[in-house]
């Protein structure tokens, strides 16, 4: 650790960042300097003056991506404020980049008013084709990005929340089919009510879950409980929780078939999955360390078991996502990245892995996998196309190839 | 020009824009990802945290100038709004990185409001290491950079007043080598009172000029004229035309030393240029026609006749002022770009013609000189020193070396 923190300084520091914004067209002469500049750029903008839909051929707009934080809950260190969250939302725009070809920029904002925050995002619509929230803690995450998409017409995606969500649930697909379950059969407890927590349960619903019990870190939420709540937890409560069980997490956990957490190191016992149904579904994703260490929890009989961690089986990472979901919404001109747009990404990503290759240590590709980028590209394009959000038709084979030759990643 | 018009839209249609943000790190596996992204990236954001002047070092702050607009007056353009100036700002982009390796993004604000402006550059601080205000009409433009100037602990300066002012002061001091005469003892008349306009004034009045009068579209402005004020022009007024000389552009012509134009095509006559003192200068940069043509301010008597046009000698660019002014804040980590720095930067400009290649066609070097921005840089950065606005101190001949290795213009 000592090594990477001084590999990583080092990185860091050689450059001085790790973004530059560079030129695709040359100015080394006065020719060039027509063309690009005074007096011939006055033609595209007059074209986009007159024909306002332009801006996404004639500029950076259509590729461009704004990485928006105010740096309240950056990685594990919480908020850190805007300047030192810095380094992050470069290395999520690198990560754009590198894996989709997107362009993508750090707007780190001096500010954790939810008004500010979303008037300034607005403002910045001219200049950006898409907006990936990060880091932002909850509950302001919910209602920037709320607002943002009603009042907005361009995608706008938290990826803490919506990321994390997709690939939890593409791990959450395959490894039911290596139990042999349905996701409408199931009971599924999720643990840590923050940003990730709350689009994990949300986008459950949605794909048909019907028995999902929410725990924080004061046990099981429900519906009026006189501690610990607030608006999206009542919300949750309230199309959870039916029943109003009470209790804490080890009650929640008695027959349950899938534990998602994402909460703290240690949450999760070897006991509570002892009281669980038969082959359970563990995905133990609270950062650095999961909430069972993997080798427990297989000691204690799960059959599955995710973390968020490089260093073991089925690492659920946002990269195998939020790249792919971006590059197939710009290539559409898309509108919003909407619910069908993610759930087209969770199937993309999860139908990857054929069932000959599917077992209970790899449900869930890996984050170098080359195939996904442009898998997840091709399936958003297509849904967004269907649900009438794209502002352009293209043909998703083209997409995924386009997005193939942007990959700079290694063919592991 | 329907072959320029053809050839940019082609070129700006070619790459969907100009622009691109590229990783200066390779991400293409596991240990990459750990180094540039989690786990690593923590370390750079922790150390900026205890010291936060290290984001200077660890991310591309340092290196990054945001060029803002509310679209208001692009090029001849006018009033176009923020998507359709898109491509300006790209290219201004480009200029920045092509004339001085800086890293430069265009913000276009969905907004005309001062206050919603200025909040939103200062809610944008943490990212930018500079702000180039570009392309904002006047009045408005005064109040926004002032504000932001005094709430910001960043550069902020706005091109198209004080870019404008350098290079015609550069070359009016090199001009009045050639007639041998003093700024001390000159008459200048300064014809548009848009935002180059005040600012030129500005300048003179800084430089030591001290007969000036100032004309707008509706004649010579004096204190408490009627018609046609701003509070501006009422400061100009104020701080000019002391007699309250009264009348129009032909009445304040006689007996001047200078003319400034940054107005329309044709305000200018030769009949003018003739009540002018023995041996006049012109400056006439209207865009794309200029007050008048050289060739009759030849014939009229002008002795030295700059334009904004790159087709006749002596052109007035802003690209000769701010890649080399902002590369020298940079590396300082100025706060401000005071009055020195862009003092510094007019005698910079001006003192690269030598005495013996001085003259009448040759007072500003040309766009393309690949000494300009090397010479800027340092002597904006040994003016920040001296002045107290650099965070870090710097050897000003290795700024100019390292501005030059940055240069990526051709050699003429």
């Amino acid at each position: 650790m000592a090594t990477t923190r001084e590999e990583s300084l080092h990185l860091h520091r050689k450059n001085q960042g790790k973004l530059e914004v560079k030129s695709k067209v040359p100015v080394r002469n006065a020719k060039d300097l027509s063309l690009a500049y005074s007096p011939g750029v006055a033609e595209p903008c007059k074209d986009i003056f007159d024909h306002p839909k332009k801006v996404y051929e004639y500029t950076m707009k259509g590729n461009m991506v704004a990485v928006v934080t105010d740096g309240t809950a950056v990685l594990g260190l919480g908020n850190i404020g805007p300047a030192a969250a810095l380094p992050v939302m470069e290395g999520k725009a690198v990560l754009f980049k590198s894996f989709a070809g997107v362009d993508a920029f750090p707007i780190c904002l001096d500010t954790t008013d939810v008004d500010k925050i979303v008037e300034t995002v607005k403002l910045l619509e001219p200049t950006f084709g898409g907006v990936n929230l990060e880091d932002i803690a909850a509950p302001n995450c919910f209602e920037i990005e709320e607002r943002l998409k009603k009042e907005t017409n361009i995608p706008i995606f938290h990826d803490d929340q919506h990321g994390t969500a997709i690939v939890t649930l593409a791990g959450l697909v395959n490894a039911l089919k290596i139990i042999d379950k349905d996701l409408s059969e199931i009971k599924v407890v999720a643990n840590g009510a923050g940003a990730a927590g709350i689009a994990i349960i949300k986008l459950l619903l949605r794909m048909g879950v019907k028995d999902i019990i929410m725990c924080d870190s004061k046990g099981i939420i429900y519906e009026g409980r006189p501690f610990g709540m607030n608006a999206i937890k009542e919300q949750v409560a309230r199309s959870t929780n039916r029943n109003r069980v009470e209790g804490n997490l080890a009650d929640a956990m008695k027959d349950a078939d899938v534990f998602v957490g994402v909460s703290v190191a240690g949450a999760l016992t070897k006991e509570m999955i002892q009281t669980m149904h038969k082959d359970p579904i563990i995905f133990a994703m609270a950062n650095p360390d999961p909430e069972i260490m993997p080798e427990d929890a297989k000691a204690a009989g799960a059959k599955v078991i995710g973390t968020g961690r490089s260093d073991f089986a089925n690492q659920v990472n946002n990269v195998l996502a939020f790249p792919g979901i971006f590059r197939g919404a710009l290539d559409v001109y898309a509108t919003h990245i909407n619910e069908e747009m993610k759930l087209a990404a969770v199937y993309a990503i999860a139908d990857l892995i054929t069932e000959e290759e599917l077992h209970a240590d790899y449900v869930i590709p890996a984050p170098f996998d080359p195939r996904v980028a442009p898998a997840v590209a091709a399936a958003v394009a297509k849904a967004a196309m269907e649900t009438g959000v794209a502002r352009k038709q293209v043909n998703p084979e083209e997409v995924a190839e386009n997005t193939r030759k942007l990959t700079m990643i290694d063919r592991e």
